[in-house]
């Protein structure tokens, strides 16, 4: 987008520095990682020689692709990578050059790019949600003794400490962080499969390529590809929409303390109003509430996109395109605002 | 987002003539249309003189607005209109300024924006329905009296005539097209309610100074604000989601004819793979589904989006906002794409 | 279900009244209704003895089915109307009985039966929508005067009347009560093309027959088949979805209400709790936004469901069945709970 | 729903063996087994003499409640739990009456109530699941070294063998069967916080107390309450949309193949049609289709359920209470459909 197509509002849920990992820069240089480790693998099981798959590694290495020309030719194709190919082909030499890309297709070089964003955007979470935490830890030092009026199906319940509210936010927010390493297996997969998933192109050296592409990229081998099982998408899907839901919550129960006023909560720096000028509104638990609306919305496209047809699905495929990275985005602003939110908690409870 | 972060994906679904009516300055424009009507609707109740309106009216037709000063007190405000209003505030001078914004409230001019890049979504959608429908009879009478396998449950049913498929494509959008008029009148409403949507600032004075604004932005005015109300928005995202499905429909006919063969439909111009040089994907067909799915996924939020907390919700309303957008985005796109598949089928059917 | 198999939950959103629409029983009336329209339309057209149509009409009058084996075949075909197809053919004689179900197929008669569920369906929702709109007219009368605490954004606005916030739930609720007589005439449509959707079959009779029958039930017959466009149905879902999101934002209302307190709200009859006998909690107020976010999820698998495959498709066909009528019946709930909660509404806001 | 009730297309997707597990006779058995470990549960901490214990725990089991009162009163409270206390405190007598239900609230006992049904529906789809795989191995077997052409974007590739297609189908479905143990440990938690989720009744006993009744149930004891983090049923709604999924993404290939033709594959036992008797439809395929697009439209209802209201929504909770099982039904009857499609196919691919 030029200046003159910026919107305001894009601010309000986008995530620039999730954004960048989905964008077409690292989208390339993991093609090209994905092209390294295949001749490597191809030399590794003897079907190039070792110094000519150097060489050529060495040449993609090498290789700045002309990236408008991937991206209108990836409009037709429905795909980036045959262009990509095309141009890295042309750009190549030497006597490994007809072995490049032998036995991929574009799916490998697609999902196993995904994989490596979703990685990248998992370190991020990582990172925001220890943040998190510790913010929690320190609202509950700082106000955990003071009295709350727990609520329960819009009533009051009992009196109980400021802590205990914390903690019902803490509790599934550190559940998903320890999960993060799992989820780090599920999702850190790579995509093999040749044309039509088989490996057939590479018979029985398929296993040996395979571990070897593995193995060079840092990530597991499942035995098989996966083009139409989208299994590890879907693991990383159902656990954003599962954070933002408890970053949703977090944020609902600030607005509703908020509406219930002093004795809940003191925020600071919450919206202003046009028409009344003595509202201090709380903009940033409204957005958490958002944020997990729309993320759980997203995550029933997801859904949707499973059912691939037969050997690869353009449709299902180019769904989880427009969805994935909108989802990463919403996960990490929820965390960047819950973090804000946290912070701006100047008093919460009724000091004893 | 500049350069480094392009994605080529966005290609498949954005719409650039679309997104620019939601981009800033349109909105900005829309709130200083506003502005200015409200200030001659004031004048026409008597509560300020003519001349000054006018006065100030020409004032804020100058006002060029600080847009990223906007942008970022946006974000703590959670809608634009605070600052903007302080900016123009600033701006103008006269014995009319203390009137500026009087009984007006931010959601007035973020709704009545929306409505108006609504409005002009709408005719852009018009005309490219038009041209379909068009290229769809063109298509009939090229192909039309070819013979066709007819397909219900995924089994042969009996052979009928191309025409008829392409009428079946053609009824609902004809429909449709029809119904933009209607539309049309659902949405095309003023926003107009003050702080808390009954217009208590102004008083007796409240139905003609409505009237008057509703009037010089060529909108209706329902006889009541709609703050917490949100069909008219709802009527929009409903329709382009029904035409969004029943591209998708096409696009799904296209793709199974494809795979069923040339006696179905040669398309030219399908996309190229990176492992199989002779096959030609129905990409274009693709699209439109993915498309369809996307917006049928969206739709559930801008549903869920109903639910305001009472005078107005921040979370809902942002919810539209990450939303509505991109509905009509996809929407624009499926059109393009729709039009650009018809002209692409090359054949369909059997010839006598 | 047999008495084991009771669950309690069901009370929460089953509306017996509007299942039973949708069951069996009349299922098979409409379908016979369909058939002697059918008989008596060709003989309008001259394809059949009008004496020998009125002899097969009758019949078909007198025709019990047995639904277990429609039933249990339905499942194996996908749709019950062959087997009630086989069965009415075993019960009728004379000379009409080749022109039995000629030029028709399964899809008129089930998507006719559901337009016929579904004008029903409309008739119950409009006279509990005018109770409702008395109701809230009563407790406007009663209650209208008081001061209401006016929330914008979770925070206190203005003070305004309680007729004010009373008038936000009945405006929208009002319009769709108006929209109801455009929604029969959008959904009221006769479902008739043959085998494929071209009424073949009939050659150029097709018209006379389609218009026939069409009058005969009470339809209008819009000069093609439908089949593979959903419009009919997606109009209705996409209104009953709008109905309960209105409901729900006025459930959602009365529990931030009673969160707030006895100067916003008093309920009657409200839940108890099993641990805390003071409680009094909002339990239908709840219920209103439970159902409204049900249908706001559900209508999502409406839209998905349009994009049919070619001429006819069993698997969106199917998905329709399944939630079509559960969209009907937490509507008709919803009615009734909204009804039931206002009047249960003992006062609101403060007395002057 | 009595006899005039019943409902054809109810047999297309319900599964009266799940629905059983989720009606009120196991779910009040359940409430009885919680009452009971909970009392013996006070005994180990020394809340209550173990010998008075055992007889009111006794008497627990010997109660039989009054279903219709419960059922009935359930609408009114939200939940069933209030009547059903209510009335078991009415039949049991001794001196440990006065700590009957002890530091419980009703969502302790709902909540785990959910939990004992979710682990009995794991272990059917676990033997449905083993059923399903072996019938996959049992048809790569058959008809495995069958030639077939795979298909990719809507177009032929390069031929490959059924066994890779048989592939495809059988991993994500045995990943899936592997992660119920772990999906069992995430599931199987002891639900139990008291009156605001903080157990402040039971004091310094209330681990002694939660880890008592979790090892008498069978459950483990997460070491707090998770009465708004709904982290276990959401870990069992996305494992089962995941499970339909990989079932409709069969369906929908055995759909496509069943278009493509005979070489494709042969099934016996089609739908028939009431127009073109010479039709065998997939039917089978074209549910399981249906019921995947189903769950991926309810998943996104229990991603919104997420959003509690601080320490209970009882609207989040009754939005679960519609859509978990009705997830559950759907997958069951995705299993047995697709064990069914699967042993109905006569032939896949073509004889070398």
């Amino acid at each position: 987008m030029d200046a003159g197509e910026h919107r305001w509002a894009a601010g309000l849920y986008s995530d620039p520095k999730i954004a960048e990992l989905f964008s077409d820069a690292p989208l390339f240089a993991s093609f090209s990682r994905f092209e390294q480790a295949l001749i490597k693998g191809l030399a590794k099981a003897g079907l190039v020689a070792a110094a000519d798959a150097e060489d050529l590694a060495r040449q993609i290495g090498d290789f700045a692709p002309d990236g408008a020309a991937i991206a209108e030719a990836g409009i037709r194709d429905g795909v980036p990578v045959p262009e990509y190919v095309r141009q890295l082909r042309a750009h190549v030499s030497g006597p490994a050059k007809p072995m490049l890309h032998h036995g991929a297709t574009s799916q490998d070089l697609m999902d196993t790019a995904t994989i490596e964003a979703l990685i990248s955007v998992n370190v991020i979470f990582a990172e925001r949600l220890d943040a998190l935490l510790q913010q929690l830890d320190e609202l509950s030092t700082r106000c955990g003794k003071n009295e709350l009026q727990a609520i329960t199906r819009m009533q009051p319940a009992v009196l109980f400490h400021a802590s205990e509210r914390i903690a019902t936010w803490r509790q599934p927010l550190s559940a998903l962080r320890e999960r993060l390493p799992a989820l780090r297996e599920q999702t850190g997969v790579l995509q093999f499969g040749g044309a039509v998933g088989d490996l057939q192109a590479l018979g029985d050296n398929a296993a040996t390529v395979a571990r070897s592409i593995a193995s060079e990229l840092g990530l597991s081998w499942p035995g098989h590809s996966w083009h139409s099982d989208r299994g590890p998408v879907i693991a990383q899907a159902n656990w954003m929409s599962e954070l933002t839901g408890t970053l949703g919550k977090i944020g609902q129960d600030v607005a509703l303390m908020a509406l219930r006023g002093a004795d809940d909560i003191r925020i600071s720096g919450g919206g202003s109003s046009s028409a009344m000028p003595h509202k201090q509104n709380p903009v940033t638990a409204e957005r958490l509430v958002t944020m997990a609306r729309f993320n759980a919305t997203l995550i029933s496209g997801m859904h949707q996109a499973q059912i691939h047809e037969l050997e690869r699905s353009g449709a299902a495929w180019m769904l989880e395109w427009m969805i994935l990275p909108q989802i990463c985005e919403t996960t990490g602003t929820s965390l960047s605002a819950a973090l804000a939110l946290i912070q701006s908690i100047e008093h919460m409870g009724k000091s004893a």
